[in-house]
């Protein structure tokens, strides 16, 4: 199990690499889709390899409170349980438990919560989130942490990444003594929106031979200059020869954007959960399959996508089928959100060895902004910064 | 088109036969699953060739209501609209005006109702019904005619019947003057638990020309012992070179008491409708994956199903992904399900080609009993009586 850099593009941070793990190499940059519950959603496991993924996320939070990974490891690990037999990434928790759950109490020793879906009590340590994903054998696994969301004040955003950076030596001390080396654990960088902090976190992280470092705290309510700031400092700072992994990002710009600072890996659960409200990708940006131009629309969600809901149903067939509620849709358009971003890592990746990735990063973006209302004019200016 | 008899038993009325249709052949005795909207719910039309299905059946009332029949013939018809290019055989809408819609009102020259979903108005003739499916281009049609609920009085039904047996032959004037060559209009016999009523339907409906027969009204609220009354009684008024189709029956047990009666085709939603209720068939009774007993069961749902779902997947994850309303899992149960009826209809087949349907009956009757606690006084007795 390794992580090697293949190429790298000359003008930007961006490379090629191959990341190997027990059940299976994958070729980075890659994209990651999300089986919150052991399932992307709407999709068979056979569908999520046919458009292209290498690799899955699911999240240990979810798996630990249903079914329990004592069922899962029962069941055979969760590549077993889930019928995928690619890698999988879980994370420790530690979002969910922020995002999700109540009343949380965050003490030395780790977080009490209740849970979301009847509100009981748990208790998370570091060493807890390592059992858990020890049972599950995911092949990348995440140390619990502590996520802010953006507005945290210096001081709260440092106390949570001192916390934050001693359980994540208690979770490699863990799993040092625990068979588990199989399984690659990640470091995850806190430290807000303060560079400093950033900063402090990657420099108290590096002596620890992670095998990866995890980029937390991103995308959590901050404007999205912010988030590409302090995306593109954090990486700055890290070792070339080891994998970055952008958590919980994934909308197409971001993809081509997060690319070119230097991150090798995403997750989002975008694609599938804009799919199930009638939202799909085109080249020109999202469109909404519930609008009335689409009733006698005949053709394919988009005219080039080789995905199997444009080589086989038409926009107003679709459109129908969504407006009866019929589930069915929202798999066909899983599948075409999905592949549309698979093909764009495809092409990235393709960009990368040709040496042209600035030049498609342009052209993507200029396209995808074209005719974005939504929100337009705040991401011109970033993007025309970022365009530069 | 046409229909021939291939095989007759000798010791039912049971008849293997083949039916041609515009669209291609469908091997009889034959189930149909349900796509009401257009879809067979939760599946790809290659998922459901892949359970074996010959045939589907689509609902008039549905289409005409949403997307309506003129964008689905703007699309191509309606196999190109959905995307199955086998045979489809549509109802005629009186089922649903009558269990559906609301406010009906029956004329002489139609019915007027209001949609169940949003409440407006509609008028359907058996003239309206052909040009609706003339329009969706489905192989088999039915004419419009009036259901009734079990408890109708003799000179109720007797009223339903004589304006049902007017309106099929305006149905079949329409069709001739149409341009609908390619389509076969059955005609729906009712007549409800009145057996004389039943005799005169079919008696005034030979000299038709009729290319096959549908029992209607059957399956409408009545006790089992009725229903297997009056469909076997009805089947021996007919024709014997003529299909005859008991519509919306499909229950494991009325597929196989129904062919030795001498159906050679159903269609039910009941495979489709159990599997999102978590239900599932086995050939000892139904059984329902929220049963904990199946928390910790790492075996398929049926130990030696063929289908996509038992090659792949476990109990247990089935259950968990039910439990979280995962839409996998309704696909997962919708596959199974229908694979089960497709193999149980293969299993007649073959049963009739070598003369021992009646030991297959009992056999299958047997075990399917064997478990089932729900009624289980009421349908042995109507079992054993059908088992002499």
């Amino acid at each position: 199990m390794s992580f090697e850099v293949i190429q790298r593009d000359k003008n930007t941070r961006a490379r090629l690499g191959r990341l190997k793990t027990f059940h299976g190499e994958v070729s980075t940059p890659v994209f990651m889709p999300v089986g919150t519950q052991g399932a992307v959603k709407t999709l068979s496991p056979e569908e999520v390899e046919e458009v292209g993924a290498e690799i899955i996320l699911s999240n240990t939070y979810h798996l630990f409170l249903r079914p329990g990974q004592e069922i899962i490891k029962k069941g055979g690990g969760l590549h077993r349980f889930i019928g995928w037999n690619k890698p999988i990434l879980t994370d420790s928790g530690g979002y969910q438990v922020f995002s999700l759950a109540r009343l949380r109490k965050i003490e030395e020793d780790g977080i009490y919560f209740n849970s979301h879906i009847d509100g009981s009590q748990y208790f998370f340590t570091p060493e807890i989130v390592m059992e858990v994903q020890k049972a599950l054998g995911s092949d990348i696994i995440m140390p619990l942490d502590i996520c802010l969301g953006y507005g945290a004040s210096y001081w709260e955003t440092k106390e949570a990444l001192e916390i934050t950076l001693r359980w994540l030596k208690r979770s490699i001390d863990y799993k040092e003594n625990s068979n588990m080396e199989t399984q690659l654990l990640f470091g995850i960088i806190q430290g807000g929106f303060y560079r400093e902090l950033r900063k402090e976190a990657v420099e108290r992280m590096l002596d620890m031979e992670l095998p990866g470092f995890a980029l937390g705290g991103i995308s959590v309510g901050e404007p999205k200059d912010k988030m590409y700031e302090i995306t593109d400092y954090t990486v700055s700072l890290l070792p070339e020869e080891k994998p970055r992994y952008l958590m919980g990002v994934g909308a197409p710009e971001d993809l081509v954007i997060g690319v070119s600072m230097g991150i090798d890996m995403f997750d989002c659960v975008l694609p599938t959960r804009l799919a199930r409200h009638g939202v799909f990708y085109t080249k020109t940006g999202r469109r909404n399959i519930k609008n009335a131009q689409y009733k006698e629309d005949f053709s394919p969600l988009e005219e080039d996508c080789d995905c199997y809901t444009c080589r086989r149903f038409t926009k107003a067939y679709i459109r129908h089928l969504f407006l009866q509620h019929e589930t069915f849709s929202y798999r066909l358009l899983t599948i075409h959100n999905l592949r549309f971003l698979f093909r764009l890592m495809e092409n990235i990746r393709r960009s990368i060895r040709e040496g042209r990735l600035e030049e498609f990063k342009k052209e993507f973006l200029t396209q995808y902004l074209a005719n974005d209302r939504e929100n337009r004019l705040e991401k011109e200016e970033v993007w025309n910064k970022l365009l530069i």
